[in-house]
């Protein structure tokens, strides 16, 4: 994974430079907002993944299509202004989060605001405008898609019988289809002929729902001074996370720690879940899908970008941030 | 404007039918949240402006572009549902809001899923990729603006020296950019040339305008079982309107009727601005804005839709409802 990091490094940087250019120190309270969270760092995973799946597709496209991929950060960084309302989330990225730093009204808006942007970048590409419209409805479907995730989410908050299947569905909607979206997206404006784009949407898809089985595993495990977000804060709101389906199925309730933990007491339940296999089972889960989605990459033909799409499904399940 | 109220219905007609046909009787709570306000009438105005524009440019266009309509529609409810949140409404068009029939979390996502489900409809229109890839970034401008409208309105609650500028330049975010956005969209899908598109763009806005100054009007004047909205909310909000803004510079603090009135004591503040002269000040910006924007229509060819148009601008600001 050595050429990997300083990759990410550098479209971090690139996707940082247009977030300062079109977003920060704009002058107003609501663009203040709208930028609060997107200047507060975050690693650009999804632009990434636009950028590469573009160069796997044509090499050099990327520098063509960089208004896409920060369009998926921006819209990535909506569901999370408009999530953290829902949730009642305190801390993002280490900082606080838009509603808590304004209003609930700030951070509506804020998050459409977003949004908005999101398509009006995906339009500033330099592709051909059927690859535009194309780009434009997958990322459309994609939002749709992701809402009505957050709602499932929300909605297995008041269960206790949420079984892997009914997870995997939400978290395909919820993070797959984003990350699908950017590959995707890459793809199609890159040129792609229809099974390469079918191939790329399909890797980011299966990695995305990769990453997010991941973050819940840093919601539980990372230090809240390492993750930028209050530590095990799935435990605390009762979220049905794989961790707590693959629990409940070797008899550990996780329910009845729905309440403030001490950083001891997280430990504590971290060791139980490790001596019941639950953590080993979850990464497998993990491990497993970023296999297959290595399969769909045999379509397209080999590249240092394909070697580096490889590489972020891996980077997703072994991260620790 | 013997044809334009059958005309309204016919257009009213379409887009219920679509909204039956893609959005009710979807099963999933999020679903029925989206469609609960959209299945609950409404005058459909956004989605004939597209149409008559579309018409006026290129006379039979309009039934290609009948998912733009409707994306109209969709982005005009989603900014509904996300203003009920914001200002706490619990009646619209008849019926509950969404956050007040479902939760707070349930009108973010419905709104999200109706603003991603505008776009998805704009790229469904039979039009060239190059005036669909137009289209979309107009609507996402409109959005953006809107959004800082309603942050503007909301900053305006907690001053008492909004003035008529000020209030104009809201309005025209807040309402006036959405039909705006819905006459260039029309036009642009119909093939209409730039200074086309641009005098359908600048009649929208204005109309648009004067459209928001009646409303304000009508939150006042009309009973709540016509208008299907709370009576008088604006007053009892303290929102900064044309109204306010032109009743103090008469010496008429409607400020201090911050709170919950009886139909008799608004009766009383109805008679109060007439006799002072403000209902007639108020009336006459809007009817100036439709005067001035049939003057872009004078860039169009004569037809039958032209004439509907500005049967449309006269509409707005004489209607009741």
């Amino acid at each position: 994974m050595s050429d990997l990091l300083p990759y990410l490094e550098s479209v971090a940087q690139e996707i940082d430079h247009m977030i300062d250019r079109y977003f920060v120190d704009k002058v107003g309270e609501l663009n203040k907002a709208s930028a609060h969270l997107l200047a507060a760092g975050g690693k650009r995973l999804r632009p990434a993944v636009v950028m590469l799946a573009a160069d796997a597709v044509k090499r050099g496209s990327s520098t063509e299509i960089l208004p896409a991929a920060l369009a998926l950060e921006l819209t990535h960084t909506f569901t999370l202004i408009h999530d953290d309302i829902m949730d009642d989330d305190m801390l993002r990225r280490g900082v606080q989060t838009v509603h808590t730093k304004w209003d609930m009204q700030t951070g509506i808006l804020a998050g459409d605001v977003l949004y908005a942007r999101a398509f009006e970048f995906i339009c500033m590409s330099k592709a051909n405008d059927k690859a535009k419209v194309r780009a434009v409805s997958m990322l459309a479907h994609a939002c749709a898609d992701i809402c009505e995730g957050q709602h499932m989410d929300m909605s297995f908050t008041h269960r206790n019988d949420v079984d892997e299947y009914e997870y995997l569905e939400m978290v395909k909607k919820k993070t797959g289809v984003l990350y699908a979206a950017a590959a995707g997206i890459g793809a199609v404006l890159a040129g792609g002929t229809v099974s390469q784009v079918k191939a790329l949407y399909l890797f980011g898809l299966k990695t995305g729902i990769a990453f997010q089985i991941r973050d819940d595993l840093i919601d539980l495990i990372t230090l809240a001074e390492k993750s930028g977000k209050d530590r095990a804060s799935d435990l605390r709101e009762g979220k049905q996370t794989l961790i707590m389906i693959k629990a409940r199925e070797k008899g550990i309730d996780l329910l009845k720690y729905k309440r403030d933990l001490t950083d001891e007491e997280i430990d504590g339940v971290i060791k139980e879940l490790t001596d019941a296999g639950v953590i080993a089972d979850v990464k497998k889960v993990a491990h497993d899908l970023v296999e297959e989605s290595n399969k769909h990459l045999s379509l397209i033909l080999p590249s240092k970008e394909r070697q580096l799409l490889m590489e972020i499904g891996e980077f997703f399940v072994t991260r620790s941030y």
